[in-house]
């Protein structure tokens, strides 16, 4: 599938320079399988600190940074309601794709990235997510191994500070993919199916959006049924009171260590602002705005997640696994680093140089969309959503 | 109502001397407001244990008791298929009943005995249950005062060891109550009816009964929409892997300090031992068998409670409050003591006293039964139940 050899790192091109990308750079940096070559965004700052800081080429537009022949791979960092386009552009020039979690906000779009994949001979990946997490990969395996017996039960929940993040105006409207659904609740969804093989039947969920000032769901419940017999109950929340980090570690979603002292920093920095001075707030947390990066010491995590076998409960931790079993209790530990996300980066050179796909296909991204929206319609009709495009891991 | 003074303590008559009964000696002991004077059980041993520790009379069936004039309420404490029975008997006899929770199995049976209190002039109480802990009432009351804004979501949790306590082999049997489901469930619901105002309109939720040493239900998922436009979301395990409490400061249901040493204890205490020697094992723990009393030093919980309202989070802890505000977080301290279960005399002391009704009349805890029962029938549908017995706060 490619001439290059195993050892030679991934040549990339990042198309959109925004918080996601911001996000990856310490993984980019950190890991030499991979280069950053070329960049694609809208903003001269952006593609000039690009640059300035990884001495690659830049583009204002994706069809150029395609055409461009060092890059083997292409890192959709987009705005959701821009992946179709953008994946679809990537494939169809012939290039890899990761691209970032949602795959898309419709069903739809989803479709059409999968179809595109599926016609091209390159691999498409929806990452990073959670579902990446080294202790969620190391929990997966030891249910795959049989040494815990079956998994009958997870219960997975987060209590985040979500909704109150700075944000653009569309980010506030759910059917342009605001709110947590899109945004949150697919990396919950991501992991627990990673956790049961994948194989979603039915989803029963309700939905609040209980902000007049915010007016998109910020928090929800839901039982999802599995085609192996378990089960899963998941909440969040992104309304920014409780914080279900102090179970975790003290340690946030992305690995940093946190201060108890910040609490309601949130809402706080929001106080008093309009919708353009928001967006204008979130455009400084932005690629090229000076803006720090986050300093990870640990696992990232997405909460709480307990996973119940018949011989032992498993709960996920940054630091590993807390193992409890029938008599004893052990604590598997799941080392952090050098960066975070190096399972992403594992996905993406055992796809580009090892013809390998991951658990994160197009269609394993699809099927978590569908749970997104299966629960969109739930809680609209009261009723339970049978699921028609679910996906177990390959 | 009553020609007793108000300051008079109120005379209670016990049937049932088992473990129940023992749960509620440091209540019963540590209040002025109650004297035991009288007991019914079939054993002589716990009989004259009885006589000795509190000076009363026993009888070995509930209608002598009934017709002590002395007795004034009657505490039911027998197994649960025995409740109905027994309630309508001292109902009938003029007595004010407190009954454990669950009131009854079926929902005839629950139907028997609220139809029998409302025929009488005498209250009928359905406790202790959890419902009735200090932290869980503060809440409900800081609810209802409107501070923190409307009620909107709540998830309860708990993983104990419940399955693996020793039992009578119809405790195993879910059609005879047993399993975690008329057990333990009941005080989960109870809780959240509570916080939610009691008026539940519909139920989906998934169960698994996975050992088949223990062939009942020891785990469950469940979603329930309440009239107020709030829902809850509830698992519980009772497979004796990880255990809760160590997000409730390490404090057990009963308000106990609990030893991480003991891990494993429940099980290791089982093994090899037969049906006939569980219940062997099961009987040194009943009242008048030299078991020890539990030393609560804090108030009881079940499990861990996240109330989320417009204004704050509410989590629930043996200490109190932690309430999460928009902008400060700040602790409601909840004082224990000096024993454990005052609100249930409260309650009793009020409806003998005063014709005072608890929120936890019978028609209250026919309400929280429906929902074990809609858990089942649920769980065997795949599909939601809708509730036609519920009940506010009276």
């Amino acid at each position: 599938m490619t001439s290059e050899p195993a050892q030679m790192p991934v040549r990339l091109g990042v198309v959109g320079l925004g918080r996601g990308f911001m996000l990856m750079i310490p993984t980019f940096t950190a890991d030499p399988r991979v280069k950053l070559v070329a960049a694609a965004a809208p903003r001269a700052e952006s593609r000039a600190a690009f640059e300035a800081e990884f001495g690659g080429r830049t583009y204002d537009d994706i069809v150029p940074l395609c055409a461009d022949p060092e890059v083997e791979a292409v890192y959709i960092a987009t705005p959701h309601q821009m992946h179709a386009d953008h994946v679809c552009t990537a494939l169809a020039a012939g290039k890899h794709v990761l691209v970032d979690k949602p795959i898309a906000i419709s069903m739809a779009d989803a479709d059409r990235m999968v179809a595109a994949a599926e016609a091209s001979s390159k691999h498409l990946i929806v990452g990073p997510s959670h579902s990446f997490d080294p202790p969620v990969e190391a929990a997966a395996r030891l249910i795959e191994s049989g040494e815990v017996g079956s998994l009958r039960m997870i219960q997975a929940f987060n209590y985040t500070d979500f909704l109150y993040r700075p944000r653009r105006p569309e980010e506030l409207r759910t059917e342009e993919g605001g709110g947590i659904l899109f945004s949150q609740a697919i990396h919950q969804i991501d992991v627990v199916r990673r956790l049961a093989g994948g194989l979603a039947t039915r989803v029963t969920a309700m939905t609040g959006a209980w902000d007049p000032a915010r007016p998109t769901e910020g928090a929800f419940s839901a039982l999802i049924a599995f085609a192996n017999g378990s089960f899963a109950s998941l909440t969040y929340s992104g309304y920014a009171h409780f914080d279900s980090d102090v179970w975790m570690d003290n340690v946030g979603e992305l690995g940093q260590r946190k201060d108890p002292a910040a609490y309601g920093k949130a809402r706080r920095a929001l106080q008093g602002l309009d919708a353009e001075a928001e967006a204008a707030l979130k455009q400084t947390r932005t690629y090229g705005s000076g803006a720090g990066l986050i300093e990870a010491e640990n696992n990232e995590h997405f909460g709480p997640v307990i996973a119940l076998c018949d011989r032992a409960d498993l709960r996920l931790t940054p630091a590993g696994l807390d193992v409890f079993g029938d008599i004893e209790r052990r604590f598997v530990e799941v080392p952090f680093g050098p960066a975070p996300r190096g399972p992403v980066i594992d996905a993406l050179v055992g796809a580009v140089r090892e013809d390998r796909a991951p658990a994160q296909t197009g269609a394993w991204g699809r099927a978590s969309l569908e749970i997104c929206h299966a629960i969109l319609e739930s809680a609209a009709s009261g009723q339970p959503v049978d699921l028609q495009r679910q996906c177990g891991i390959t």
